[in-house]
């Protein structure tokens, strides 16, 4: 299992303080909120500080696929996340755009129904995103979430989980096929984040 | 009628030149390419260039709506976007935080199905957005599509369109209850966008 470390709602200043901290994080997130506070500007000022780690910018694109895609990739973003709620046509466009720049995309499947991701389910290399709203305030059991997920959507072999994952959660999310693991306050808002990213590397082996 | 002269796909130097000349447009628009681009400051800069013309910030929110929606109009929006595809949760804090700040709301109706747009249509001060994806690269009949939406959803009653509207596609809408007129190209594309407005704004008397 991978580790993302998601940065949001802090200003670029204190991004990149703490994009610093997070380089032994398999992948750095730059959150919605920095891409809407700071566009372009966020994706290139983290991507020079995250060292080897990966860079996914959370776009959350819905329309204009090919620009946004083209904008953000070269930008230095390794991965890009689509909304599975977009368009046939922007899910397509995008996978493409993706292909061709041998980058990665994420589905963020905020929002989609079961027949909708069944419908969406046939992009073979992208990776998928369980993603509960911060806006909906439940808690969820993500390890059933995960495993009926996988039998409800057997085409889907690579899966990312956000929302309110800590320490406890990933371990048990060990038993599941899950390939990325989202991570946001239980690291970034530690007084030590690197130390918090070793101990979940730790549950992660 | 309303004329709203969206802004998209160019750089912040040259919007910002482009703008100056919108401000006889009753609303100027920062398309989702500047949001991504540049952030905030396209907003904070193109504010500052169109005079007494409202600006709407098409930031499509999806989720995080509080956050996002209290930082653009912090910076001077007067009308943001949400996705008719987010959570009701994400809908509802959205309307809520837009009636705090007294300002205006369009939700984004991309992608929704007529029962989608059933369950989201009782926010009464919103404005709901027709929007035509720019990736789906189909051509329709704006006029049979107003009415028809009017009579399928009788409780909205403030409506906006965008896709590929031209003067004379303008002109039959006239007969149409919509508020707002979206136009993208017809004016921006055009070496003298002033006189474009004043085109547009003849055939809406």
């Amino acid at each position: 299992m991978k580790l993302q470390a998601a940065i949001d709602r802090v200003d670029l200043a204190e991004a990149l303080v703490l994009a610093a901290k997070l380089n032994t994080a398999d992948i750095v997130e730059v959150g919605t909120s920095l891409i809407k506070d700071y566009g372009l500007e966020a994706v290139r000022e983290i991507k020079k500080v995250i060292g080897t780690s990966q860079l996914l910018a959370d776009i959350k694109t819905i329309d204009e696929g090919e620009y946004e895609f083209r904008q953000f990739f070269d930008a230095g973003a390794d991965i890009l996340t689509v909304m599975g709620a977009s368009s046939p046509e922007t899910l397509e466009i995008c996978y493409q755009v993706t292909q061709e720049y041998e980058k990665e995309m994420l589905i963020d499947l905020l929002e989609c129904s079961a027949e909708r991701i069944a419908k969406i389910a046939h992009f073979k290399e992208a990776i998928y995103g369980m993603h509960f709203s911060k806006d909906s305030g439940r808690d969820v059991d993500v390890v059933k979430e995960v495993n009926q997920f996988i039998r409800t959507h057997p085409a889907i072999k690579r899966l990312a989980l956000a929302g309110s994952l800590n320490l406890e959660k990933v371990k048990k999310l060990q038993k599941t096929p899950l390939e990325i693991a989202i991570v946001g306050s239980a690291i970034v808002s530690s007084t030590r984040p690197a130390n918090e990213i070793k101990k979940f590397k730790e549950v992660m082996k």
